[in-house]
């Protein structure tokens, strides 16, 4: 059920790479992923999720409002988080020309469905 | 010398509220802000320090190319903030209304200002 919506976001992003529904505890759901050699969607999920939680502690002490969006730009990809639920996320990889602005857009809109999947 | 490029950075970046360089122990070299009630800059400071340390060792582990910007959206701000040296980095915050295009334009082009007041 989520996989056709992961591939939406991969595919109508502009520059996707791959998406993954997850929890903190770093288990994916489910994920959807264009062929890409040299990328360990498990090692990454695990990864990312680690940094998600200090996120999410961060924001809580600082009580700036929930959590919603992180985005991590690297040399080589940009990684798209929104937060689902308290226990899930969703993250989209983009290559490194990849369109951040429309990206984001399709995470956003995609989420209420990932949510409505969800419960 | 750090201060008056801060302050360029908060007053052009559209929504900017405050900005600090600051070291990856939480300690900032220099920072400006607008007067906002409600936030802790110091407080912000240490914890993002912590985020972003976590996020540091997460793209070292996956290999993906050193970390150049990451941004986090909640209800209230949201934080830009880009690696200048592996010893520090600038951070942006702006309001909940602020223009995020914008923000990051400003502060990808005043990093190399910050770079070469710190070299």
């Amino acid at each position: 059920m989520f996989k056709n919506i992961l591939q939406d976001i991969v595919e109508q992003s502009g520059g996707g790479i791959s998406s993954a529904v997850m929890g903190y505890d770093g288990i994916a759901i489910d994920q959807y992923e264009k062929p890409c050699e040299g990328i360990d969607l498990q090692l990454i999920a695990v990864e990312y999720a680690n940094v998600l939680k200090e996120v999410k502690r961060t924001v809580e002490i600082l009580e700036t409002g929930d959590m919603e969006e992180v985005a991590i730009r690297t040399e080589r990809f940009t990684v798209l988080i929104r937060a689902l639920t308290d226990e899930y996320f969703v993250t989209l990889t983009l290559g490194r020309n990849g369109n951040f602005g429309k990206a984001r857009y399709m995470l956003a809109k995609e989420s209420f469905r990932l949510r409505e999947a969800l419960a």
